[in-house]
C-alpha cells in the first residue's frame, strides 16, 4: 500500500477492467470475499488474494482491486460497542436469554490452535487482554479472567480489573473460582466448538462440586453480542510441490487408510489445520505466521476424504491438485457427515486433545462408537521425509545466512549507539526477505535489548523499544516460512565487552546446549529424559530457566508443533528419526539481561563401530554463529570446545560460498576455533 | 539348630517345663501357632518365636520348644499332590466345580509384596516357576505362564512346557493370549484378593474382546485343589522403639487423620503391610528380608485405627505400645469393617495400585463412596525424618565397615582362587552379623563372578556357582536390614589386573553415578528428570543399561520402597528431602561379565550463595571404596576426580576409627586419592 497508488475509481471501472482481464466481475462476490480477507492476516503476501477473483488481471485491475480493498478495510465502521462494561452488558444479556447463570469465554477457536483468526479474539474483545492464552468467566454479577504467569502483568494493564478479576490460572485456577462462585443450580454455559473434553473434564467436576450444570449452548452468546465480528477468514490456499512435500498426498491417505482398516476403524476426524495441511499438501494463510487453511476433514479407511472448507479460498488448481479422493464441502456440512457416521454405526477415530467437544457430542447422538487416541496424522508428520529433511537443510543454509548478515550489521551498528529492538527486528526481516523461497516469518520476533531481553515471551513495540546498548547483551529469537522448511533461530550478542557474571552465565548455557546437541540415546528415549542434560550446568550453581527446552517443528507448517518435545513435563513420546526439534537452554536474569542459545536439530540414526544398542543422535540444522566473546572458555571440557569449534567450522563451509565481502569477513572472525 | 540339641522329648514333659516358666502350656495352641511359625522364613533369628508363647523361658524349655518346631517341621508330609499334570488337574477340577472356563493364578499375595509367604506361592506350587514376578492362566484345555524378560530362561528350567506355554509378559501380554483363546462366553475366574483394579483393568478389557467375563471367584479353586497349602505365616511383631522411628504413631496417626478429614474422606483402607508399619511403628517377620507384618488397617479420620492382624504374633507389649486408639481385630473381621463404612455411606480413600479389588467390590457393594488416591502413608514414610536419617547414617557406618572388611578379605584370598561365589556371600554375611542393630539382610545377595556378574538379577546355587578368578571382575549386590536403617550397596571389584575395555566400561558406570551423585536440581525435579545423567556417558559410546537407576528404599523395611525413583519410565513424583534412593547405574555383557556402582543417597537441601532457586542435592550414606585399579583417569574430569578423591576422604574418615589394624590398612589404600 505504497503512498502513490490511485483511489478506487467505482465499481463500474472495476466491473470492466475485470472483464477485460477475463475475470468474473460479480462485484458482490468480491464484496464478499473481500470482508474474509480483511479477517485474514494481510502477512507479507498482501495481495495473494487477487489470484482468487481475478488471476489473470493486468496491473490497472490489480490496483483497483487494492484499491477496493483499502476502501472497505478502511471504511469499517469503528466497534458499535464501546470496550469494556458495555460489551459485558451485552453479553450478560445474552446469557440471560439462553437461561445460563455463567458463560466460558477461551482464548481459542475450534482448532485449538496457536494463532486465532481476528473472528475469534473473543476473549479480547469482551476483555482487552490481547495474550495467546487465557479464559474469562463471566457470571450475572462478577467475572473473572484467568491467564498463566506470562501475562500477569499484561493483563493488569489491558483489563478493566473492576469487570474482570484477574486470576492466575495455576495459582488460583478456574475450577476453585468456579467452586467458589457459580451459584448452587447454575447453569455455566460454554461455546462445545472452541473446547476440548480433555479441557472440559476437570471444568465438568467443578461445576458439579459447585452443585450446578455445565451445559453446551447451540448458539455462542458473545458472537450474538458482538454485532461486528468478522467473518471467518480467507485467505489463498495452495498445493504444496511434491519437491517441498517429498512425498504425494495419495501415497499419506492410502497409508494412514491402511492403519485404520486393520484397527478396525471406519474414519478419522482430523480438527487441526495443519494435519489436513500435511495429509493433503496443502497451505494457506489464514492465521498469522502459520500457512495453513482453517477446516476440518474425515479421512475414510479407503483413503478417501471429505473435506470441510470454503472454497473461495481455492487457488487456480488446488482442486486438480486435491483429486477426485477429496470431496471439498462447504464447513456446513461437517454436521452431516459425523451423522452420516453416526447412523452407519461407524468406530470413528477422534483426538480428545485437539477435536471440539462438539464433534464427540454430535458423533455420539448420532450412534457412532468412538475410539479416542491420537490424531494419526501426528506422527507421520512429525517425522519428516528426506525431501522435507533435504528442504530444511536449505532453508537453513539461506536463514543462517540472513541471521549472520544480521549479526554483522549489530556488530558494526550496534557499539554506535545506531540501533535498537524495533529497527532491528526490521533489519533483521529485510536480509531474510531477500531469500529464495520466503514465505512469511514463523512468529513475531523476539528482540530484547537489556532487561528486555529476561522477558521470556517479549515483544516490542514503541513504549518498550530500547537501543542495544555498550556494555549489556542483546537477545534475537526469530525464524521464517520458506516453501522448505521452517526456522527458528536465537542468538544472544554482547555489545560491546561483556561483564564476568554474563560470560559465566552464557556459557553455562552454551554447555547445555552441547550436551544435549552432542547427546546420543537409544532408540526409545524420550525428550523429557533429556531435559535435564541441558540444564545441568545451571543447576550446578542454582540457576535454572522457566520454560521448556525443545519444542517440535513442522515442515513448512507451525514452528510449534507435537507431539515430541524436551522438557520437564512428562512426555511419553519417544523421540524419532527424522523429528525436528529446537534445542533451547536460556538463563534470565529480571531487570538486566537474557540468554538463550536455540538451534533446530533433527534426529537422526547415529550408528558407530562398538555400540550395541540401535543409536540415535541430533544434527544441527541451525547454521550461525553462537558469539565468542561470551565465552569463559575455562568453563568448557575438550568435548565441549571440540563440538563448538567443528560446529563453527560447518557453520563457515556452509554460509561462506553465499556470503556477501564484508559478511564473508565477519563469518570467518566468528566462527574461529576458541 | 547346632548338632547337639536335645530331641523332642514329648508334650507332657514340655507341659511340665512351660509351667515351670510360668507360660501357658496349652499344647494344641502351641502346636497351631508353630504351623504358622514354620509357614513364616527362619531369617536371622530363628527362636524369636519362642518370645510369642514362653517368653520368660529358661534354656531347658526353649530347648524344647525348638526341638517340638523341628519335628513337626521335619514330619510334614511329603506333598500329597505331585507336581506338574496332578496338580493342574486338581486346580481344573475345581475350575469346573466353580463354573469357570479359566483362572488366573499371579505371583502376588493379597498385598501386592514383592516377597510372599509360602502360602501364597500359588504359581510355584501350580507350574514349578519360583520367579518374583509372574501369572499363569488356565483353561480347561491348555495354559500359560507370563513372565518378563528376567525370567524367559528359569521358566523353562523349572516348568513343564507341555503343560504351560511360556510366554514373555511385554512381548505376548496376557491380554493377546486371551484374546485369542478365551472360549467365546467362558467364563474367566480370579481371586480379588490377589488383584489390584489396575491390574483388572486391561484383562477385563481383554475378555469382553474375547466375548467372554471375568468373574470374581469368592473362593481361590487353587487353594481348595493345594491340600496341604501352608498357613499364613506367624512371625513375632514388635514395636519399634521412637529411638529408631523419631515420630511416635499418634503423631502420625493425627497428622494423616486431619488431612482426611480435610479432604472430607471419613476412612483410609491401608493395603500395603509397610504403611501400617511405618504408621504403627511395629515391625515383623511374616515374609523374608522385610521386617513388616501382614495385615490390613483403616484409618479414621479421628486418628483411630482398626488393625486387622493374628493377635498370636503379637510380642508382649506391643498391645500396650499401640494404646487404645488402635483396635486390633482379626483378619476375618476386615469384611464387617468395609461393610460399616458402606452402610454409613463414607467417603473412603482406597489407593487402586495397592489394595486388593476385593475391598473396593466390597466397599461399593456397601455403599461407600470411593475416592481413588495414593496410599496416604507413602509420601510421609518417603520423607525420612531427622532421627530415621541419624539412624540409617549410623547404619550405613556399620554396614560400610563390613563390606570394607569383606573387599578387604576379597583382595586377598580371591586372587589365590580360595574364594567362589557362595563362600563369598557367606562371609560377607558373617562381616555384617557382628554389626550392632543388624536384625537381617535385605535381600538375598547378588555374588556374580566372571560372566554370572552379567545376569542382572542373578542368585548363587550350586549350580552355578563360579569361583572369582584372577583376570575376572566380581559383581556383589547386598545389604542389610538394621533396626536404624536399610542398607543396599553394590560394588564391583578387578580380581587382579582388569583390561582396558573393563577399565572403560567401568569408568563409564563411575562417571554417571558421579553426575547423579553430584547433581544439584530445583525443588520439584523428578527420578524421571535426573535418570540420564547416570546414562549420558554410556550412551556416548552406543551402551546402556536394562534396568531402573534408582528405587527409594525404606527405614527399616522394604529395600524397594515407593513412591519416588529415577528410571527411564516417567514418574511424576518430585524427589524431596529427606527420601532415601538408590544410585546404581551399571554395563552387563553377557557371557563376559558384569559392572554396577551402587550407594545410597538421601535427597538434601542444599542452599548456597548465589542460588536463585531452593535447591535440592543427594547426601551419599553409603561408605565403602570404589575400586581404584578399575578407574581409567583420563577419563574423567577434574570436577569428577575431585568427587570421587571427597568420597573417598568420606569414607576413610567415617570407618578408620572402628576398623581393625588389616582393614585400616587396606582402607588407606583403597581410598587414596586417584
Amino acid at each position: 500500500m505504497s503512498v502513490g497508488e490511485p483511489s478506487y475509481q467505482g465499481d463500474e471501472a472495476l466491473a470492466g477492467l475485470l472483464k477485460k482481464s477475463g475475470a468474473a466481475a460479480d462485484l458482490r462476490q468480491i464484496r464478499g470475499l473481500l470482508a474474509g480477507v480483511i479477517a485474514a492476516p494481510e502477512g507479507e503476501r498482501p495481495d495473494d488474494w487477487i489470484g482468487l477473483v481475478a488471476p489473470t488481471a493486468d496491473e490497472a485491475t490489480r490496483a483497483q482491486l487494492r484499491a477496493l480493498k483499502r476502501q472497505l478495510a478502511n471504511t469499517r465502521k469503528p466497534a458499535s460497542l464501546a470496550p469494556g462494561a458495555p460489551r459485558l452488558a451485552a453479553l450478560r444479556k445474552e446469557m440471560e436469554k439462553g437461561g445460563v447463570a455463567g458463560f466460558l469465554v477461551p482464548r481459542s477457536d475450534e482448532h485449538q490452535g496457536e494463532y486465532v483468526p481476528p473472528r475469534a479474539e473473543r476473549l479480547a474483545w469482551l476483555t482487552g487482554f490481547t495474550g495467546s492464552a487465557g479464559m474469562a468467566i463471566v457470571l450475572a454479577d462478577k467475572a473473572a479472567v484467568f491467564v498463566d504467569g506470562r501475562y500477569t502483568l499484561q493483563v493488569r494493564a489491558q483489563t478493566d480489573t473492576s469487570l474482570f478479576e484477574p486470576q492466575h490460572s495455576t495459582e488460583q485456577p478456574p475450577e476453585n473460582w468456579i467452586i467458589a462462585n457459580l451459584p448452587k443450580g447454575g447453569k455455566l454455559g460454554y461455546d462445545p466448538w472452541l473446547h476440548t473434553t480433555t479441557q472440559l473434564k476437570h471444568l465438568r467436576k467443578a461445576v458439579m462440586q459447585a452443585g450446578g450444570e455445565l451445559l453446551a449452548l447451540p448458539d455462542n452468546p458473545l458472537d450474538a453480542a458482538w454485532p461486528d465480528q468478522p467473518p471467518a477468514p480467507i485467505a489463498p490456499a495452495i498445493a504444496l510441490d511434491i519437491r517441498f512435500a517429498g512425498r504425494n498426498s495419495q501415497d499419506k491417505r492410502e497409508s494412514l487408510g491402511k492403519s485404520l482398516a486393520t484397527d478396525g476403524i471406519a474414519a478419522a476426524v482430523l480438527a487441526s489445520p495443519d494435519s489436513i495441511a500435511w495429509l493433503l499438501n496443502i497451505r494457506g494463510a489464514d492465521v498469522p505466521r502459520t500457512p495453513f487453511a482453517l477446516g476440518f476433514a474425515v479421512l475414510h479407511q479407503d483413503a478417501a476424504v471429505e473435506l470441510f472448507m470454503d472454497r473461495r479460498k481455492f487457488t487456480p488448481g488446488l482442486e486438480t491438485h486435491l483429486g477426485n479422493q477429496v470431496a471439498v464441502n462447504p464447513p456446513e456440512r461437517f454436521a452431516a457427515a459425523l451423522d452420516r457416521l453416526g447412523h452407519a454405526k461407524a468406530r470413528v477415530l477422534i483426538d480428545p486433545q485437539t477435536a471440539p467437544s462438539w464433534a464427540f457430542d454430535r458423533l455420539k447422538a448420532a450412534g457412532a462408537e468412538l475410539v479416542e487416541r491420537d490424531d494419526p496424522c501426528l506422527l507421520p508428520k512429525a517425522r519428516k521425509n528426506d525431501v522435507e529433511l533435504a528442504g530444511t537443510r536449505a532453508a537453513h543454509r539461506r536463514d543462517g545466512l540472513a541471521v549472520t548478515r544480521f549479526l554483522n550489521w549489530i556488530s558494526h551498528e550496534a557499539p554506535q549507539g545506531k540501533v535498537d529492538e524495533l529497527t532491528a527486528v526490521r533489519r533483521l526481516a529485510e536480509f531474510r526477505r531477500s531469500g529464495e523461497f520466503f514465505r512469511d516469518f514463523s512468529f513475531d520476533t523476539i528482540s530484547g535489548a537489556g532487561s528486555n531481553g529476561a522477558i521470556v515471551h517479549y515483544r516490542s513495540s514503541d513504549a518498550t523499544n530500547r537501543p542495544l546498548t555498550e556494555g549489556e547483551l542483546y537477545l534475537v529469537d526469530s525464524g521464517a516460512q520458506y516453501f522448505d522448511g521452517t526456522t527458528d533461530i536465537t542468538r544472544t550478542v554482547a555489545i560491546g565487552k561483556p561483564t564476568a557474571e554474563t560470560k559465566d552465565r552464557f556459557t553455562r548455557v552454551l554447555k547445555g546446549h552441547i550436551a544435549l546437541g552432542m547427546a546420543r540415546f537409544p532408540r526409545g528415549t524420550t525428550g523429557s529424559a533429556l531435559d535435564a542434560l541441558a540444564r545441568y550446568a545451571l543447576w550446578q550453581t542454582g540457576l535454572d530457566y522457566d520454560h521448556g527446552t525443545g519444542h517440535g517443528v513442522g515442515s513448512f507448517l507451525s514452528v510449534h508443533e507435537g507431539p515430541h518435545r524436551i522438557s520437564k513435563a512428562p512426555n511419553r513420546v519417544a523421540l524419532e528419526p527424522g523429528m525436528i526439534v529446537s534445542n533451547e537452554p536460556g538463563y534470565y536474569k529480571t531487570g538486566a539481561y537474557g540468554i538463550r542459545i536455540e538451534n533446530l536439530v533433527t534426529v537422526i540414526e547415529d550408528p558407530r563401530p562398538g555400540d550395541e544398542r540401535p543409536m540415535l543422535a541430533f544434527e544441527t540444522l541451525t547454521l550461525a554463529p553462537i558469539d565468542r566473546n561470551l565465552i569463559d572458555k575455562k568453563l568448557l571440557t575438550a568435548d565441549e570446545i571440540a563440538w563448538l569449534d567443528t560446529y563453527h567450522a560447518r557453520v563457515r563451509a556452509a554460509l561462506l560460498p553465499k556470503a556477501d565481502t564484508e559478511t564473508a569477513a565477519f563469518l570467518e572472525e566468528a566462527t574461529k576455533p576458541i
